[in-house]
Order: C-alpha cells, then structure tokens, then sequence
C-alpha cells in the first residue's frame, strides 16, 4: 500500500534511451537498469504522515535528514565488451533478423541480473563480472527455435528473459562463463492468440506482461487470474519457469494449475505438451518445464485457464488480536467447505507497516478517526500485535455471501472483527506498487528484499516465530538495525505461505551482509519444515538448499534430467543445481 | 451397480492354495490368478430381469443359453521355471528374510499380469512368455531398499507391485528379458505411520489398499477421499506410480494433488520429498514419481492429504433427456461457482446398462413403477437416449442445501430433473463391483475392459461421439457383435474425463481382435484432441500414442530421465516409454 510519483528528469533520460534502441527492443519496454519498474514512477511518502516515524522506528532511519543517493550514472559503469564472434552474430542474425541482435551495453546491462536487492546492490555498484554478449529479440517461435538450434551448434549459452522481474539469480550469467552468452528477451511474443470460450482456455505467447494479459483478456470478458506482487512486469513464461503464484490463487490456483498445454524452444525442435485437463502420461513432463528455469529450454507459449471476470469481486478488511488468532482463522477457512479467492493476514508488524502507509486522510487513518481503534485498545487489544487480513471473494452475489457467511463465522471464533471493504479497495489498488519501495530505501542506505516458504499448518506458527528470530539474531551478529514483518499469503489444505519482507542498514559490504541475513532466513525456513520458495524459484540463490527438501537423491534426479535434456550445458546452466 | 454371490467350491481351492502359501505371503491377500477380486465372489444376474435383455441387445449372447466356461486350472499352465540364480536368491534372502522370498509357480503367475482383459484373456490361455523368478515381500522401507540395490548390483529387474489391479501393462516383465526379474510385492506394508491432525495430513505405507487405509483413517475421523474403481484392489503406492484419480476426486484432487511428500528407495538409497503444500524448487521431482510405474524406484510410503469426514455426504441422481444435456449440464456446474464432490453422468447406452443390473424390487425398477419413465416418455423423452447423472455433495447441511440450490438450477437450465437420492445409495453400495461383470462376460466369450482420456471441453460432445464411432466401425471390421457405453467420470475448469467401457464377441484370436478395437479407441483419443489415458497410466498398452501427447521432444525428455536414472534398466524397463 505505497503511492507513487511521476517522472524525474533523469528517469526521463533513460525512457528516452530506451525508445531511442533499435525496433527490436524499441518494441520492448525493459524496467530501470538500477531498479524497480517503470522509468519515472518511484515511491514517496510526503502525504504519509505515519510512514517516517515507521521507518525509524524499523531501523533507525530518519528520513528528514537521511542522505539519498543519487541515481546512479550509466556512463559510470565499467561494462566489459561483448566476446560474441562474427560467426555467432551471423548466424543470429540469420535467425533473428538484423534488428534483432543487440550488443549496445545499456541492453546488455539490463539483462544481466533480475531485480533482486542483491542484483540492485550490485548493478549500481558496477558489479558486472559477466553480462550477456548479446541480446536478441525474436520475434516469433520459429525465430525462437532459430536461436535455439544456433546457440547450441555453436557452444554457446543461452539465457532466456521475460519481463526481468527474478529475484532468485536465475537469469544472471555464471561470473566465469568462457563462452558467449546469449539473452534472449520475449518481449515481442506478447499476444494472447487464442481463446477457446467453451472451455475456459487460452493461448497466450510467453513474453506477454501481466497488465497485456488482461488487456487482450479482459474485453472479452476472461482473466487468467494470476497476480503476483511482480504482476506488471513479469511474463507468463517467467510465471511458468519459475512456478510462481498470485494473489488469488487459492481460487484460480498457482501458475502451474493454470498452465495445461506447453511450448517449449529446445535443441532439434519443439517440446509441443498437449492442453489437457488432466492425464495419466508418465512422469509429467509439463511439470518439469514448469520451474524449469531455461534448463529445458525457452517457452515459447503456453494454454492457460482463463475464467470469465466474475460478477462480483470484493475484499474485505478484517483486525485479529493477534498473529495466532489470524492464522488460525486462516486454517479454520481452509479447513471448511468454502475457499475465498484470496486469504490474506499480515503480523503485527506488518500491519503496523500497513498503517504507516495510508494516507492521512483515507483508508486506516479513516479508522482510527472513527474511534475503531480506541475501541479495541478499551477492549484489550495490544495494537502493535494487532493483525490486518484481507479476505477477497468472487462469484454470484449469492455466493459471495454464502461465502462471507462462513468466513466470518470463523473470523468470529478467532476473536477478529470485520471493518469491512474500505481497506481492502486501497490494497487492491496498490498491491502492485510495494517493490518500488526497496529502491527508495536503497537509496537511503537500507537493503530490503523478500523470501517466502510453504510449511503445513501444525508448524506454520513455530515457522512464523522461528524466521523473525533467525533475521533478528542475524542483525544482532552484523551490528545493524534490522527489520522483519511477514504475512500468511497463500493458503492450502494442509498449509499455507509464508511471505517475509526484511530491511536492515546497510554497512560496507552490503552482500556479504545480505548473505548473512538471507541465509539466516533460508536457514530457519529448512530447519523449520518449510522450502527454499514458494513461488520464486530456485536459480542461485536459493540452490544451496535444495538438497534439504529433494534430498540427495532428488538432487541426482535433477541433475540427471539436465544432462540428459542439455548435454552441452548450453541451457541457462548451473540455476536450480549448480551442475 | 452389480450385485455379488458367494464362493463356489473352486473358489475355496483357490483361497485355500492361497493361504498355504509361506507367512510373507499369507499375510498379503492376492485377487484370484486368473481374474478379479476376491476368490469366490462373482457376478450375477439371477435377481436383475433386465440383465439378459441387455446383454442380448447389446452383444447378442443369449445368456440363457451361452455355454460358460470351466474355472481355468492352474495345473494346467505351463509355467516356466525360474532362472534366479543362486546368488541373486541368497542376496534377497538376506534382504528380505527366507520366508519373504517365493519362487512357487502359483505366486510368480499372480505377480505376471495386472487385470486387463488382454492380461486375463493370456493368463487364462496359459500365455506366460515371461514371468518374474522371484517374488520378495519387505516388510519395511529398509528392506526394499535393500532388494533395490541388490537386484541393481546383480543387473536383475525389479517390478514393484502393489494390488496387481493394473490394467495398463505396466507389471508384466519385457517377453524377451533375459536378466533374472524379481517382482517386489508391498503388500506387508500397509500402515498408517502418523496423521497430522492440525495439517491434515497423514503418512502412509505404499502397499496398504483402499479399505486398509480408510479402515485406519476413518475411526480417527478422517479419509483420503480416494475412490477408484479399484479401490478394494489397488494401493497407495500403486495410485501414486499410475497417476490415480478417484471418484470424489472433483472434491479431493486426483492422487497428484493428494500426495504431498513421497520416500521411494533407489538405487544407493532413499529418495525423500518433503511433503509441503506447494512448492518452487524447480522442476517437479514430486511429479515425476508420480506416474513414474517403477522406472524411478519403489515407492515405499507417501504423505497425503487427509479430510475429516463429512458431517453429511450425499448422491443425488439426475435424469436429462439425452448426453448433450447432460454434458451441458456437468460443464455448467464445473465454470459455476459450487465444485460438488461428484459430478458424472452416462450416456444413454450406459444408462441402458445401469437399468439392467438393478434388482427387479429396487431402485430403478422402482422409479419405473412409480411412473416416472411413463411420465418422461410422454414429455417427448427418448428412453434409450435418457442419460442418468450422479451429483456427489458432501460438507456441512448448509454448504450441501447451498450446492445443490446452484447444482440443480445448472441441472434445470439443460433440462434435466432430479430424482432423490435412492439410486445414489444404490450406486454408493455398488460402486466397487463392476470388475467383476468382466470375469462373468469372459466365461460367456465376451471380452470387455475400460478406457479413458481426458479432453477440454470445447471437444466433449465429439469425442463421446467419435469414440463410439471408432468402437463400432472396429466391431464392423471384425465382423463381431460389440458395444460401448460411456461416462463422464471427473470435471475440471478446462475439461472433463470420459470413461468407456466396451465389450464384444470374442473369435478365435480374441488378443489380436482386442488390439483391433482398443486401438480403434485409443487412436480416436488422440484424433479428437485427448489423452491416451486420464488415470490408469500408460505402461506398454497405451504407450504407442504417447509421443502423440507429449511430442517426439517429450518422450525425448522421459528417455532422458530414465536413461539418467536407471543407467542399467534395471527398474521396470520398457514401460512408459519402450527405451
């Protein structure tokens, strides 16, 4: 629940460096070379008159007199020159089109890393052992397989790149890569091809963005119902290669329940899976290129559920006492007959990070003048362990009651009250805006970023506990101030997701300190019953803890698909399992 | 809807050899070598009128007249003598036990076939090019990994078996292997170790049946909400190496989305998912052991999602007035907001069917003298095209009233009416029986068997309609009397499953006439947009359409992993895919 600005002049600079690229990439618009989103939208807070106090309260910030940096300087940056040979370039060329191979450094940059606070931290401080020697931007599948085949005939590597939004070092070439490596962007395969009406399924090329997704869906009357937090600038081929989830995904499931049918790019043609509802065909091979992450190859498109946009569509705001009276009402939902498209409860911390973001005169500030929070404080509410859940429903207005009906029976046997859909009309309306804020804080001196798990519900408050204490701890042996809030974001029959959002100012060696928290976090999230991730995938990032949940033998299974599907390890190599 | 009798005397031969088998053995219950289920039940139709009608009409056997065959005798087959070697047995011995290693003719011929009708119709002729030469029991985990790594060092093959209600191929070792093969019965593993009454989850040995597990779950309040047709004779285990769906799975999940963590012994040692409720760890190893027929090791125990059971669980039947309303209506209710537990309905050959085998004082027989049918006829309705629906509710009274309110206005928008919950009962009651009207058809010269896929909805009607026709132009080619009859079994978002069953008059080379109209079939699955199998699993009997499917790039990708996994072919060779 951020709110954000317009253009700066120099953000206006690199929209026009952007638009000034050749047709290939002038076709494809790429977020911020040093940050989050759109050039010239960034999060401010002059009209928040809580969220100062809040940060200094998290970690010690003043943002009255905080220095800022300035944005960073692209001619800064030492960018080494692409090792591409003529021989390569011909022969994409050929495959591509002249105008579709680039080798300019700012492309390159650009896809280089995803958006994860340690890509940030890094691209801003001209960290670039390895860029991409060349990025190419096809133009259809046949294109796409073009590339494919050229790459793989010629020993080199091969990165794909949807919407840049990865936050799990999937998309970063490996540092000591010898031979020439190639991103290619998706960016043109944006069109929804197809819709079948009968049957709820449409096919949809793997560079198109969240926001034309919906765009090419929503006239006629379907949604595919997938929003993750990187909604607008994620693909649906990322969604698929890196199994990720949404925001009602309790209703319209995660990105590998929506995905049935499978285009896949690899070496010698393409992997073509038929769109089924379900079937009983040998090991799934839709589901390995489902979190594939390239290794398998590069998703051309895919046939997904789409669903006509219901007749209603409504979030309600309500306050728990505390973390175990919201997770249990979580649990008590899931566990009953109906299943809200979206069950959402923040901590007390994250709730008062909620709060901090309204604006004074709407929303929660709207509440607190209407006495609501007085109210509970008389009836022996702590309003800092206070807990803010958003529940959403879709349907008939008849089952939207229905369902409200039994939700809020549970919510009332947990001991929370419904402070209705004000609320809840504000997230839905900023709910894609939060990652602005990291760069904010970046530039402030402070490392924010997220990780999240899945753990079933007998240990899901032990996990809650166990992670702060394991982030706290983790500031505590570097020295720093720190922050941690979490909310339950997904919900399944036998569990639920996780999702930590973490801060802490940063010192002289901002990635060796973010190791220390992240593997701190990881750590718990292991030793706790949970995954490396839920929805962000594995890439670098997270590898080092796969063989906890896989177990050596499941490691070995991966290991054995990757080489047997990608002998020459021309396929995004070393993400997921580092051989 | 069937109705059992009574062992007959040879019927208690067979039960008698069968307990006199070593302890290992006496402790895991097999169905008869030579059909299905329990010796001494079988089908009958002294109480069902309609039955020999049916039958007359539908295959031309008069069943009044027929001459039935004579009980196979096992004295009879030739069976071949085991090539284990000496070392291979004392291996095992240390494995297993003594007492779990069997090499009697009787328990290598049980473990040779799953229960198709082409595996009926070879053992009952005494076809048994190739059958294991040993037979282990492990009583635990450790045990069969220890017969895992034993059977690879010593380059035998190892088949896991379960219930032996197979009907795909997928148990039968290769005719020409020349390797020892040892068949790995799990059926002395049948405990649930654990439930996780706050998760809903509960951990399960591979080998126990559908009646064991629910017999362990149900006086603790719970159930898998697994029901296949096999259900009293097909495992855990067994479901999850098939990809299983049951017949509530519209409310539970088929078995891929039941099983949450799995421990399979491979070659060096466990294989160990952790059960989560959803994760991003790269491609799915979950998914890959599901399906996987014993080409990635031996599924030893699984971590599946349990439910309470429901306060009230109820079926409601439904006539419409012929299959393109009925299917209307299923695909109304599935885009609808309500998602009941059940949802099928047969064609009009299959309700024929239905009507047949309902005792002359119960049931339909009922609702024929109370009218109804008089009083549809004379609405216009065709009886041979009125098709009989089973809508399965289950939850609270006031989630059940709120789903059927919604069910039934789909069912009236497609002209359809309800007639109460009696045949429902009936059906409930019956449910499991149905295999063994195939023993009873095979002893009158009539083979018949199932077949499913599934398909998006857009192609429903077509492929209903088209399979028929493929069936009947394969009968016509034959020059044999036959019939086939379907049902729409499971509905999801995208689409549903249609199940067929067939059955036609055998000549002299019933296996070759087999081939003819299970191809037919088969091919027309593919040719209307389908799968060559929605639950039973591919083995060797479905595995010529899988690249069909899949493409030649997927069975590309499965070879990979198999060859990957199992260097050696020493697990299940040739089954999935022929390398």
């Amino acid at each position: 629940m951020t709110d954000l600005v317009t253009p700066t002049a120099a953000d206006r600079e690199d929209a026009a460096a952007v638009a000034a690229s050749p047709p290939g990439a002038a076709a494809v618009a790429h977020m911020k070379w040093w940050g989050w989103g759109v050039p010239g939208v960034a999060f401010h807070h002059e009209d928040k008159p809580a969220f100062a106090p809040f940060v200094l309260k998290a970690v010690g910030i003043d943002l009255h007199t905080a220095s800022v940096l300035e944005q960073p300087d692209f001619g800064a940056l030492d960018v080494p020159a692409s090792i591409a040979p003529d021989a390569l370039r011909a022969a994409l060329a050929d495959a591509v089109g002249a105008d579709g191979v680039h080798d300019d450094d700012l492309d390159r940059v650009v896809h280089t890393y995803g958006k994860s606070i340690r890509d940030l931290i890094k691209v801003r401080a001209g960290h670039l052992p390895r860029v991409p020697d060349l990025v190419v931007y096809p133009a259809d599948e046949a294109a796409v397989q073009r590339i494919v085949d050229v790459v793989v005939a010629q020993d080199a590597v091969l990165i794909p790149f949807g919407g840049g939004s990865n936050i799990a070092g999937s998309l970063e070439p490996v540092p000591g890569e010898a031979r020439p490596v190639v991103s290619v962007d998706l960016g043109r395969l944006d069109r929804v091809l197809e819709i079948d009406e009968a049957s709820g399924l449409a096919r949809i090329q793997a560079g198109a963005l969240g926001p034309s997704i919906e765009a090419q869906l929503n006239p006629r009357g379907w949604t595919i119902g997938h929003f993750p937090d990187s909604f607008t600038h994620s693909s649906l081929g990322g969604w698929i290669a890196t199994r990720s989830s949404g925001m009602q995904s309790d209703k319209y499931g995660d990105i590998a329940d929506i995905a049935r049918g499978m285009r896949v790019a690899r070496p010698g043609g393409v992997l073509d899976l038929r769109p089924t509802p379900s079937a009983s065909t040998g090991p799934s091979v839709r589901e390995m290129v489902l979190g594939s992450e390239g290794r398998l190859g590069v998703i051309t498109e895919a046939t997904v559920q789409v669903h006509r946009v219901p007749q209603q569509r409504v979030i309600h705001a309500y306050f728990f006492p505390n973390w175990r009276a919201g997770s249990a009402a979580m649990r008590r939902i899931a566990e009953g007959d109906v299943h809200p498209a979206i069950t959402r409860v923040s901590d007390g911390r994250e709730t008062g990070f909620s709060l901090s973001t309204s604006k004074a005169s709407k929303g929660f500030s709207g509440l607190a003048q209407k006495g609501l929070f007085a109210f509970l404080k008389r009836r022996g509410w702590d309003l800092d362990e206070m807990c803010l859940s958003f529940i959403g429903y879709e349907g008939t207005p008849a089952h939207v009651a229905a369902q409200r009906k039994v939700v809020e029976k549970a919510v009332k046997r947990s001991g929370g009250i419904g402070v209705g859909t004000g609320p809840g009309v504000l997230y839905d309306q900023k709910k894609f805006d939060t990652p602005y804020l990291r760069d904010f804080l970046l530039d402030r001196g402070t490392a924010g970023d997220v990780s999240e798990t899945s753990v079933p519900w007998a240990g899901l408050d032990a996990m809650h506990d166990g992670v702060i204490a394991a982030a706290e701890a983790a500031y505590e042996s570097l020295g720093r101030k720190g922050w941690i809030m979490s909310h339950l974001s997904h919900s399944y029959h036998s569990g639920a997701c996780l999702y930590f959002t973490f801060a802490f100012v940063m010192g002289d060696e901002p990635e060796a300190e973010y190791d220390v928290v992240k593997s701190a976090i990881q750590q718990a999230f292991i030793d706790l019953g949970g995954v490396p991730s839920h929805h962000h995938g594995i890439g670098v990032e997270h590898a080092a803890w796969l063989p906890d949940v896989l177990s050596e033998q499941g490691i070995g299974v991966l290991e054995g698909l990757f080489a047997a599907t990608d002998p020459g390890r021309n396929l995004n190599p070393s993400k997921i399992t580092p051989t």
